[in-house]
């Protein structure tokens, strides 16, 4: 946790933090010695050598580094710090919950600590299957820990970061320890935990553990105490749940805002979404690195028999092809392929024509669903939504759904607005930073009769939706905000998107070709009468001769505007 | 750098790869014959419970987090690896460099491997102050290893990352091993060493090692094999190194781009820039956590000491305030301080009057140096730079400094370019995560005479160039190619926009007053001369009288027009 001074991290002793850093030449006395920051001499230039240098090189923990850069795990400010909070725990829960074939039910309360300014308690509570006590320090306590990294598989979380980093941060800002409840089953003890990072070596500190009573037969608790803001609005925890239930229909959430009473979010399924399965990689998304690993360590008595059981879509015929490209015989040992063999191999294999990854591993919103969840969120008169085929970024299977809302009562004079989905998870921070927004930008949308400006998002009363599932999302930091910009996933939101701007140009038009149109039929019901009247007056004609011209004018105009 | 595959990561061994994922309920066997991914079953829906979930959790290497998400890195494109590699080496060097008050000298060179295609290699070679040999390995073969990151001071790199990031994208797309030669000064061996990174360890894993004759007295050089795209242009190791060149006149760079004659940037000084300080953290820029640790690893005696001791701008006095206002004894041992004590320091810090921090820590380039690098790097008639007065966001001071050019043989249609600059290194990727394009975005640049789309930057032929020098650049991801938006960055970025702007107003303004002007002027020129025609015409004028009334009339018209 000690970001800051470098005394504290190799040894974090209590060493000779009087001496000046080293400043002359020569070698320096030694690591542990060394690199003591007291406060620096303000005078001379100091001169670094080699050696000097040597001596101040030292190890930096992952959590230091993150405590340090925690804008990238979405903790820079205090009122993000309390959405990001209540996010990690919630993508947890509901991951845990779908393993387990469970219909979640989480319960979230953020409340005021009492006698402070900005601090909160996030509770997060669900049904889940619970965590195993041997594991509850690793999970909470440890960064890079998790069942989530090492597969390929559609889910929320993915890095093994994120709740520990929530707890690192409660820690940082108000020195409580975390707090975690949980049961794995009825007739099975409840554990109540209390822990902390220790953040030089990124392990759990367990302060207190304890059985108790509790009334859920099986879930997890997580209680963190941090420095926060709660704001409604925008980028709240507010809208965050309102969108988490809008893509997670199957999901309840009982939500108490600081101060307020519990809002209920009601399922609006009780259907389990399809679970996702897992795949291995795809041959054509690996690199060459990965292939001479899993080489080594391949199981398989021959190559072939390696390249079938590691990668998706290779068949028998496949590795034999493969392997024919490359020159090696099918039946060597993997372990004895070397640098060039391997490299030859890999460039077979980007060759070679396989099948594209298996789909199954991946499970859209779907776009009904999308269609109805815009419906509840936004106030529109048009709707359109579409889910593509899937399609590979990396070997990695991935699907983009995209839906519009347009007119009602959204704003017409503001720039668009994106609502953009990971894995079912909302994305609220970062547009500028992300895929989605750059697809839509891409996008003429003039063509589609909406307005824009160049290098801006259109203008009008006008909500676009994208998701994305893969079974791994390339986000551009830690903090998971916002999609990276890799070719295939840019260029394949395009299409999702001018696939849905055609719809909503054919409807403009129609609008528009509508509105022509009554405006005619409304010049010809107000001056055809007056033509009547003139009529009437130059031919002198009777009232019913009147009408009668009347009449048959109004059939003529009728009759060539139809034309 | 087996990123996929489950069964390689704990263990590594050749375990049970035929094993189907587990799917039943009940105790898993144990975390080393379960988690085999092998080709997971088609059928069933597989349910969890928290014993199964918890034989697949285990630990996730920073390499090979690093190594899935290597985008975070700035490796998602060939285009950009390379790129990214020439960036990492040069950071190093020319940090190297100043610390050992070295004039820098780099050769950069680009060379396509031969019978590859979009290979290649890169060398990187300065003349700094070496590398002794017993860091080599964990320098370049070790994530999250270095000198910058325990220290507040302005440096480019800072997170002991990028290089050995370079090295293993290297190996995990050629499998070919870093090669580093060093040598520490004359009568001193040169070393080189061909090496890897072991990730699941994140450790080196050094492959040959051998002294050798260089004609370099010292210095270091780094070549990399992998796969890259060469490019010119916008985004390109081109554009990166004039870039480098414009914000850095006291270094000189031979580049050899591949196929190509060198290229020489010549130092534009050889004047050393000033160099920049370590300082301590500021009481306002901590957190409690990081309070609570400091005093508990603290090698004064006294509460009142310590805190001296470990922040800037703390004297005696504000210590004893800050003391008093928490009701803690100055003279306590700093170790027997409890949370709630430290609690009460921490907010007394926060409410006392402590000056700002120093800001000797930072170097800006300097408004005069900004000019003159726009001025080489733009083609433009304008231009206008300033260097703002050092601020402090979490503690942490940072300076903005902002140029402007106009007019030229800019594009006149285009959208403003925008040239951005941390700790004087170029950033030439993701403008759109960046707090640099949300300043220029926020700025209404119409109050300055250029036109603007709503959402849009304002267009035009314009150039607009942002710097920030820091002890601590907050970047967005750990590819260090965009700023994260702290407010108080954001805010002196909008300061000095406008700053410059209402510069750039003025000259626009006065730009069009001369060309109202002369517009004005050239109607008199046309037009009085007519009239005096006319007025011979009508009043029977001879020619001198004809030209006396014209003078006349100009010159009232000349008075009145300047009036």
């Amino acid at each position: 946790m000690n970001i800051y001074d470098s005394d504290a991290v190799d040894g974090g002793g209590k060493s000779a933090a009087a001496a000046e850093p080293t400043a002359a030449a020569g070698p320096a006395p030694g690591p542990s010695a060394e690199g003591a920051s007291a406060k620096p001499k303000k005078s001379e230039r100091t001169v670094e050598t080699a050696e000097s240098m040597a001596a101040k090189q030292r190890d930096i923990s992952i959590s230091e580094f993150f405590a340090k850069n925690r804008h990238l795990l979405g903790f820079d400010s205090p009122r993000k710090a309390l959405l990001t909070t209540v996010k990690e725990a919630i993508d947890n829960a509901l991951d845990a919950c779908e393993e387990a074939a469970i219909l979640p039910e989480l319960y979230v309360e953020l409340s005021p600590v009492e006698g402070e300014t900005d601090r909160y308690r996030v509770v997060v509570e669900d049904n889940g299957p619970g965590i195993v006590k041997e594991q509850i320090g690793k999970i909470f306590g440890k960064l890079l820990y998790g069942s989530k990294f090492h597969r390929l598989r559609q889910s929320r979380g993915q890095q093994g970061i994120g709740i520990s980093a929530a707890g690192m941060y409660g820690q940082l800002t108000t020195g409580r320890p975390m707090i975690i409840t949980t049961r794995t089953g009825k007739g099975r003890p409840a554990f109540r935990v209390e822990m902390r990072i220790d953040t030089l070596k990124n392990q759990p500190e367990i302060l207190k553990q304890e059985q108790l009573d509790w009334d859920r037969d099986r879930g997890t608790r997580v209680e963190i105490e941090l420095a926060g803001k709660y704001l409604k609005g925008r980028q709240s925890v507010d809208e965050y749940l309102a969108l988490t239930a809008v893509a997670n229909p199957h999901c309840e959430i009982a939500y108490k805002p600081p101060g307020e009473d519990v809002v209920i979010y009601k399922r609006g399924t009780t259907e389990h979404p399809v679970q996702p399965k897992e795949i291995l990689p795809h041959p054509h998304g690996i690199e060459l690195g990965v292939l001479i690993k899993l080489l080594k360590i391949s199981p398989s008595r021959t190559v072939a028999g390696a390249l079938k059981e590691s990668f998706s879509r290779v068949t028998d015929k496949v590795a034999e092809d493969i392997c024919a490209a490359a020159k090696v015989k099918p039946d060597a040992k993997p372990g004895t392929v070397g640098v060039r063999e391997a490299d030859a191999l890999f460039k077979a294999m980007q060759a070679a024509k396989v099948m594209a990854p298996p789909t199954d591993c991946l499970v859209p919103v779907g776009q009904d669903l999308i269609l109805e969840g815009m419906k509840k969120e936004v106030d529109a008169d048009f709707f359109a939504a579409i889910t593509r085929s899937p399609k590979v970024y990396r070997g990695n299977p991935f699907c983009i759904e995209v839906g519009i809302g347009l007119g009602g009562n959204l704003p017409a004079d503001d720039l668009a607005r994106c609502m953009r989905f990971a894995n079912r998870v909302p994305l609220q921070f970062q547009p500028g930073a992300c895929a989605i927004t750059k697809a839509v930008l891409s996008v003429d949308w003039r063509n589609y009769g909406l307005q824009q400006s160049k290098g801006a998002l259109p203008t009008g009363p006008v909500v676009i939706l994208v998701h994305v599932a893969s079974v791994w999302v390339p986000f551009t930091s830690e903090s998971k905000e916002a999609i990276a910009s890799y070719d295939e996933i840019v260029a394949e939101m395009r299409l999702g998107l001018m696939e849905c701007g055609r719809k909503l140009g054919i409807f403009l038009n129609r609008r528009k070709r509508e509105a022509d149109e009554l405006k005619k039929r409304s010049y010809i019901d107000k001056y055809i009468p007056q033509i009547g009247i003139a009529l009437q007056n130059i031919l002198d004609l009777n009232k019913q001769k009147r009408e009668e011209a009347v009449t048959s004018l109004k059939d003529v105009l009728e009759r060539s505007r139809k034309l």
